[in-house]
């Protein structure tokens, strides 16, 4: 049976910033769930959700956090799924604080880190995770590759044609 | 069957750096191959590479490189499988261009970042990513995690016993 | 009764720098245990050990971990005592990582920092903050910053004779 | 008799930043005071007023200040009472020049540092630090733990009913 | 015969930045050409036309990028032109990932960077190439070179007129 | 008659970094002459030489400078041939003082950059640059290229007989 | 005879941060002049200004100059008077290219380096190196002094009264 | 009467790279006195020195401190005197704490400041400032910029003679 993916996010705040993870995660058909945790102020439901995502058929498990972004690390602690961090831009320091928290996990716990507030690119890497094994997710993708190709293919023919 | 892992360094420089990468992926005995390909000066075995990676049966790749990091990116571009990416400290910046050059992908290609010459972690999360659809793979993902965790324990009870 | 202070290190490679926490301590008659606990490698113990601090007789938890520095937040998340963080430089950005990550904690629940590998600090504010309402340490304090300032006036006459 | 918090700010221009400060400490009943002292302009104040903190009947101080924020550092030199410092973002370097002259205090003189305009945490860090052994005070914080978890359950029970 | 500049911008949102590029690519009277091609979307574009530019006819090819910007770098790989690499501003960093990841190329293919959004220099910098065996290109240079000292020195007049 | 490059470093204590242009520039037959000279010791000989460069038969020059890199930036003022700054890394800071102040000239006067102490790929640049219509430079890069490719095929060959 | 203050922008888009530096020499009845100058566009100049600087009176130069600000180095370069450097905040990097570019300068030519865009701070500076030996300009100096702790206490006890 | 120069340093552990500054002053014929005088650890020390700087014959103060390097301006807190600062590089961060620290001064109160470890550029500022209403030192001044000039000729003569 399909995995699912689970999105958790560390306020409700981050959740404009997620639209383009979940709008990528229903492209590719790919069930998810998406919830409200805390590293910090509920750190026993971020633990027991991580401890239990296998068993409750999760397959990845998506972290975005800004600021110290302990989110991903505290999920990865208690779990052995890949878990995908996303570095949250706040008010300041541009996500650099939320990149290094997130991206320089200590060895025997990683967090497979993307982009500052790269929302789509961590569902898309979920799926890329998932499809190793899942054909009918792989062939999604190569058809979401080409589809790329051919925009920006498409966008250059239409700057050829206006200058 | 179960799928390789293909690293893929920069340099051959790299090498000493990547030796955590092999060891932890003898320890989950997961099959791999290693090859010295460079995103600048032999784009075209590392496309190649990249691109037949799939169908000769490949789940993840690793990328190692340091400064303008590019060889992650490069990878990516070619093949739907997850693409791994360790950034390298190399003499000067302390490693930041290799993280940010490997981290910021743009939107459709993303590169699952690890720490700063984080090797051991990049064998870990290919493992993990594997292990989504591999139970074996999984329950030795869960042995390390415990092993892990005893070894913190026993050193903390050698320290009680040396102060 | 006078309260104890916590010490939690990530690693026991982070013993070396806490030499300096452990003889202030000493040196102001502060109680203290000493204990390695990971946020990523026994975050169980450490939430137990964050949990039960208070009832079991403790005023303060000094954290020291470098890099994606989680420790500090890990233990304050689970306790109402004032967690003091000691951002440690690792091998790579000078600490850097681990000060953003362990200060920039989001609002409800602080980390008190110190210096990157600031563990003599550390110490003396665990002091200030329990002297507070405990006189005789106010009055170490007192005296301490006595010593601070002839020393640095000896210092300073050395000089003077030498130049 | 139960202690006050002296908060200091640099400069009238940080007014706003401390409005979050000055309501969560109304919320936990401790007593302040709040003084615009400038570690440059008004040293000889700033130096009077942390020389008599103690015997004033003020248990800890808060000072918030930007750029070269040296206003932490100048009144810990004048106190033994723990010293908490806001960095305060302004026009430029989006407050990394506050931070690092708040949080790099030598040996011997530690500012307990939060978050780049952190000023609710900061009070809350003071009633942690006073709450060591004042128990109604304790019960408080432990009181707004469980609320603040409460309150991310319920933005979780939220985005669960809209989605 | 003349030599042509080859444009490339790894996306359409880099258009605007480029105005001035282009303008003062027609102030110098060289002929370019302006393509849409990524790195890591349409990989294979970017190849071909680095591989063919010189039998193109290209003497100088321009990319910009943003974020992860291996743009120049891929180009630079498959052509033995001079590639100037403009790094683009994107929403975070403020363009210091672009930078770094164009400047710190490896030994062996260098990119010519330019400061970051600096579109105007970097079509200068195609010219002032161009113009090393160009002997018309070059007068038109140090024209150019003499109305911006000009430009300065009526700027200077204007305001001395002013105050 | 084919153009010379002229190398100047600010300083002395440069001239170690700059083997591998010297080196990469004999190798490719290009003529050169190396001075130090100081932007900010002796402006008037840095001055004169960029003036009369052009005409003294000059077709690039490379700037090699630490810290508050101006020489670049200087020689390019009085110069249109286009200028190489190698940014060089000194006591502190990692080269990021000398890669800012060499790479981020104002409109109107642009330093092409490489990476920091990157002096072969100045020496390779200045070919590429040379190149342009230098047809027997061009098949020398060619050649070059395509030896840098079997140089990477070799250690991957060796790397693979060794594993 | 007093000496006068040259002030030279690099831009006329640097004068709107010019304001508080001329009000404040106004102020303290410095005569000045302003000039556009670039140490790129009009480096000819900028070169004569300073070589004549000290016989034509002036005491002190001040120079203002964003992004790769070599505008105070090569003023310094050409005279033994004190220069005072200003770096700008431009449209990346806030202003830390100007700020290194500004106060790195090597052994033998410095320049007073003061905040990013702190041009009032240039102006006090500049009259208290001409008031070591202008006895009235350091009387005015003290009243200023005096005059801004008066405003901080203003300040406070207006902030009492409304509290 | 010939003004003073006090050099003030935070710690005795900054006298090695004090050297130059001195033996700089001492080719001037500059008279000084150097102090340790911390910013945190004799403040009353600092300030009574500061205070009385002027009256006691001094015309420019030199602050030399590392960290979060408050003593600049605490000394320029407590005079009208110049203060020059030299960001002095510690154990981390590469002295850009201490420069951020030194340099971000507020407005009122100025810090001239000088590059990380640039002790000797202190001391010719220093004279630089004297030296505008002191024409003897002006003189000096004059022939120590020749005399560098004519080292780096040198300098370059031999490299001539070399290759």
């Amino acid at each position: 049976m399909a995995k699912k993916v689970g999105i958790i996010i560390g306020s409700d705040s981050d959740l404009p910033i997620m639209k383009g993870c979940i709008s990528m995660l229903k492209k590719f058909g790919v069930e998810y769930t998406l919830n409200v945790m805390s590293a910090h102020r509920t750190p026993q439901r971020a633990m027991e959700f991580a401890s239990k995502a296998k068993e409750n058929g999760y397959g990845v498990i998506i972290a975005a956090a800004g600021k110290a972004a302990h989110l991903g690390g505290v999920l990865a602690a208690h779990t052995t799924l890949p878990v995908i961090g996303i570095p949250v831009k706040s008010s300041t320091f541009d996500g650099m604080d939320a990149l290094l928290a997130t991206v320089q996990m200590p060895k025997g716990v990683p967090v497979a880190t993307v982009a500052v507030d790269g929302a789509d690119n961590a569902a898309i890497l979920a799926c890329q995770m998932m499809g190793i094994y899942d054909e009918e997710l792989g062939q999604k993708l190569s058809q979401f590759k080409d589809d790329m190709e051919k925009e920006v293919i498409e966008k250059d023919a239409k700057i050829q044609s206006e200058i």
